[in-house]
């Protein structure tokens, strides 16, 4: 009875622990990842148009976005191309390109959020166009249409 | 001329200046906030619930939640209340409640991100779910269901 619990026990944690490696748990997590982008653009975009001016907020969306773009390609590991994801074969098959993407992602939104902070109105405009245009190239390349 | 000039110029600032100010500009804004928030919630949950661990994520997911969430109620300004929006009429005929509403999703994302810097992985989950309490109670009270 004793042995069985232990082995049970032992069981349900090896189960635990195998599940937070399978990699295809990293496609509902990236998905959010990339709402969390999403919201943060758009927010700082309405910022940067002037059309809001939230004391103090681009410099969170900014961060935020340079955060969470800091390291995309961890996001898509081998093994989380299956099921309900729009991420293309291409992002396994041509990895190297995949990375650059990512990489251009990070350096777009780290320059956008350099910006924010040293104030400079131009190149706030500048950087944020950047990184538009970051997130436009890598899902063009590397992300399925909607049906 | 020049007077042509100095008065088109000076009419162009006073546009761009009270579009600035136009309330209903924070419709846009704050759904794109909100947005920002499903994903950090989204991405967040996904760590708690053990399927995901990408290193220090957490804390970034959790700190921007709470950043997001320090002062929702200064994105329904009076004015802001027509249009593209399902943000109830109580919002603005019930502010106490409302401000209420707000301020809990505040303490509960700020109480959130206390338990991910303390590391107790006890209270992560409680906070979390404390979190997603506030977002459901604020919204079944103050936000339209979809059509």
């Amino acid at each position: 009875m004793y042995k069985t619990a232990v082995i049970a026990a032992a069981l349900i944690a090896a189960t635990a622990s195998a599940q937070a490696e399978e990699p295809e748990n990293y496609i509902k997590y990236r998905q959010a990842v990339m709402k969390a982008i999403g919201g943060h653009a758009g927010a700082a975009g309405q910022i940067v148009r002037g059309k809001v001016s939230p004391e103090g907020a681009l410099a969170m969306h900014a961060d935020a976005l340079a955060a969470l773009n800091a390291d995309i390609s961890s996001l898509f590991p081998e093994g989380s191309d299956f099921g309900e994801t729009r991420a293309k074969e291409e992002i396994w098959s041509d990895r190297a390109a995949f990375d650059k993407a990512a990489g251009d992602a990070k350096t777009a939104t780290a320059a956008f959020a350099a910006a924010v902070a040293a104030g400079d109105k131009e190149k706030i405009g500048a950087t944020y166009r950047d990184v538009g245009e970051s997130c436009k190239t890598c899902h063009k390349q590397f992300r399925e249409k909607k049906n």
